[in-house]
């Protein structure tokens, strides 16, 4: 039996399964959904075991446990290891969404639920092909799974976790859907991923909050402070100022520069797309080029002062803001969160004090087009779309992924069969329900060309 | 008998009647407290009516309440109008008392709770010598007293009622209780206050929040840009970069900065005070300068994005910000708030919509320290404090006493009683019980007095 006529046979069952996944709310950042995250665990671990692996268990971490799952055919065959993650964004603005994040719906052929695409629905993939493999007697790979709980935050406890486990994991390439492709229309697969170093940094002031009538012209308020700080690390050509933040970045060629300019942009439509009217960012690179192969700087939350209704006449003691930045290979996340430190504390008038905390990191990484695996890819994804797809470069991160490859010596592939209109991390994300079986078809192709081409 | 023994007297009685009257969360930028409003304008009501008054009732605004009580000796004998507030600030951080805000506490011979000074303490104090006038049957003067509800956020109901209420406030002389003193070792009048203009602005980039991984780099991130807009709006000197926000202001003469300068000021123990190691201002001010005769902005509280526990990669969809300015004569607040929302929306870069708003706002005013109601007050406060009291420069502001000085032509005089110690506005708010009294007695002298001179 084809993997379609399959999914047609099981419909209403993987609906039901998925549903089951998406109504679990396991927001890793949230620290009182902790047992959550360990039952939608066991409700991963249990779905392997249910597929046909000859063991799926829960392995304890510093964090949120990881799901470890295998199925040796033979020994000598190659072993494909598959990477996901169980854990979900937090939900605010809980107010934008149109249905509950954690009661799935299907609208329009798409499910909505937080964790819809990111990345529940796009695991629950590769459980259902490595199912339909085992069930139909064709599986000809070793398989591993390993789905952790922290991803969303950095994948801190997963990092400190592998170093321990290399044999276990070892594999010949490890299988990710965790992006997005550039459209339904044109497919793509993303051959490099950005990196991440995520800060949070405090301004504080005066020891207590003061009437800004009483104070106000004569005191540092740690609010202007850090906008003024904030300001300052961005030029009017869209640098970062940071000391020493290029000196790593590896500049593409302009045959490289070529080669990705080949993906369809077109700049009214991604405009709409987010309802804006001008885009801006570094000077002297495209738009694909800036979420792509340059790294940028952004506040992913900034708070302090009297935020509630109405007015309140005060200088708060102190300021905070979530800063991250992108980075782009060779740039080392730890370094950058270094020089970050320093640099952010440089520019601290005087007058305040400055606190400053890296939350996560992780470098970003290249894949190889020329691989056995990223041709297998191909082949099976433009069977299933009809058209070859584009390789592209993801401007997100998946922390994690850097450090596997290079103490696994294992290459991601990156099978993403995600869209933008899914919105990801936003309120009302979604994932359609075509890109869903699309998706499942092409990862079961995959594994009959890699087979082939060995 | 002097106010000095009836205080001895009355002492335990007092402190029921004005804990009981901080007992109420009068809270008025909160909607949820309409009724407490209204309950702590009647108790002020109940008190005002069992100290003598003739009539003393709540007369109906477009908002809060306004308590209105009177009592007549003599239609030839001059008339005071105690003005006062019944309204408080928000408590938040709530975490940061060391009581419950709304259940007083004496601890070291303070009173500790929201309102303890600002104004239910100062507002108490002219409540008090009133009684005791009338029961010892002293008093000489017409009293009225006019005491609302929305100080706190801009008295915008009051505003509106006083034009239709001239007759009913008549009167020679506003006395208010809501500044404080440079020190109980150095007593003085606030002679002048700031104005404000309170402005909310709000920036939004893209409809939906945005993953910062997919989009970083390419999109005006309104977190960064509400930022760059705030840092822009004061340049490296401490000077306020908007277009003609200085016209109107009145620069002092050498000799009137001369007269302030004699206010004691000890800049270590200023700073030590509210724990910081630096001030910073407009150059080529001091400190008391900058906080009393020179204009200010302050960011008052600034939101968007990500603001909870761990970290969430997302570019949001707008960023808030609620932004004041202090004035001085002659800047009008009304034109300065056009002056912002003008400078304000030029600076927006493209690639983001900025919308404005006016929250509240108020002139600043002088009072002529040659006035028989000033040098009444510091005599009174001279025999009190055994010190003559230096004529000070408020920074803060009463938006009201500005409207009411020119529409009832009736000059305010300020005869504060707080101190710095209280933080107002902040936890822990307190009101030393020392000077609850010492403010009692002097205000009771300051009736004396106010007859003596006409």
């Amino acid at each position: 039996m084809e993997m379609k006529e399959y999914i047609e046979r099981n419909r209403e069952r993987f609906f039901e399964e998925l549903f089951g996944l998406l109504r679990i709310p396991s927001v890793s950042s949230d620290l009182s959904k902790k047992e959550d995250m360990v039952c939608c665990a066991q409700y991963l671990a249990n779905l392997l075991k249910e597929a046909g692996a000859d063991r799926a268990e829960l392995c304890p971490t510093e964090g949120n446990p990881v799901v470890f799952a295998e199925k040796t055919v033979n020994p000598d065959a190659p072993t494909v290891l598959v990477y996901g993650h169980y854990d979900v964004m937090p939900v605010d603005p809980i107010e934008l969404w149109d249905s509950d994040p954690f009661e799935p719906e299907i609208r329009n052929g798409a499910i909505y639920a937080r964790g819809a695409n990111d990345d529940k629905g796009q695991t629950f993939i590769h459980i259902k092909v490595f199912e339909y493999l085992v069930r139909e007697g064709k599986l000809k790979h070793n398989v591993k799974f390993i789905l952790e709980g922290e991803e969303e935050m950095g994948s801190e406890a997963l990092s400190k976790w592998i170093p321990q486990h290399r044999d276990l994991l070892r594999s010949d390439i490890m299988l990710v859907s965790d992006t997005t492709m550039i459209s339904d229309k044109v497919p793509s697969i993303n051959c490099g991923m950005r990196g991440i170093t995520y800060m949070e940094v405090k301004v504080t002031g005066p020891d207590k909050d003061l009437h800004s009538g009483h104070y106000g012209g004569a005191v540092v308020n740690p609010l202007n402070a850090l906008c003024r700080m904030i300001a300052s690390l961005i030029d009017e050509e869209g640098h970062i100022t940071i000391k020493g933040f290029y000196d790593d970045v590896i500049d593409l060629s302009d045959e490289d520069r070529k080669m990705l300019s080949r993906a369809p942009y077109d700049e009214a439509e991604y405009k709409a797309s987010i309802g804006v009217d001008d885009l801006a960012g570094e000077k002297g690179y495209s738009t694909l080029e800036r979420v792509g192969i340059r790294p940028c700087l952004d506040v992913n939350g900034i708070w302090g002062g009297y935020i509630s209704e109405g007015s309140k006449t005060v200088i708060p003691s102190c300021a905070h803001a979530k800063i991250s930045m992108r980075l782009v290979p060779n740039q080392e996340s730890g370094k950058i969160a270094e020089l970050f430190s320093a640099h952010f504390k440089a520019i601290a008038p005087e007058g305040v004090k400055v606190e400053v905390e890296e939350k996560h990191g992780g470098d970003g990484f290249l894949i190889p087009i020329s691989s056995a695996a990223y041709r297998a890819a191909s082949k099976a994804m433009e069977e299933v779309y009809g058209i070859e797809p584009v390789p592209s470069r993801g401007g997100g991160s998946i922390a994690i992924l850097a450090q596997m490859q290079r103490e696994l010596h294992s290459d991601p592939l990156l099978m993403g069969f995600g869209l933008e209109r899914d919105v990801i991390h936003s309120p009302n994300e979604s994932f359609l329900i075509d890109q869903l079986f699309k998706g499942m078809r092409s990862v079961a192709l995959f594994y009959d060309y890699f087979q082939d081409t060995l």
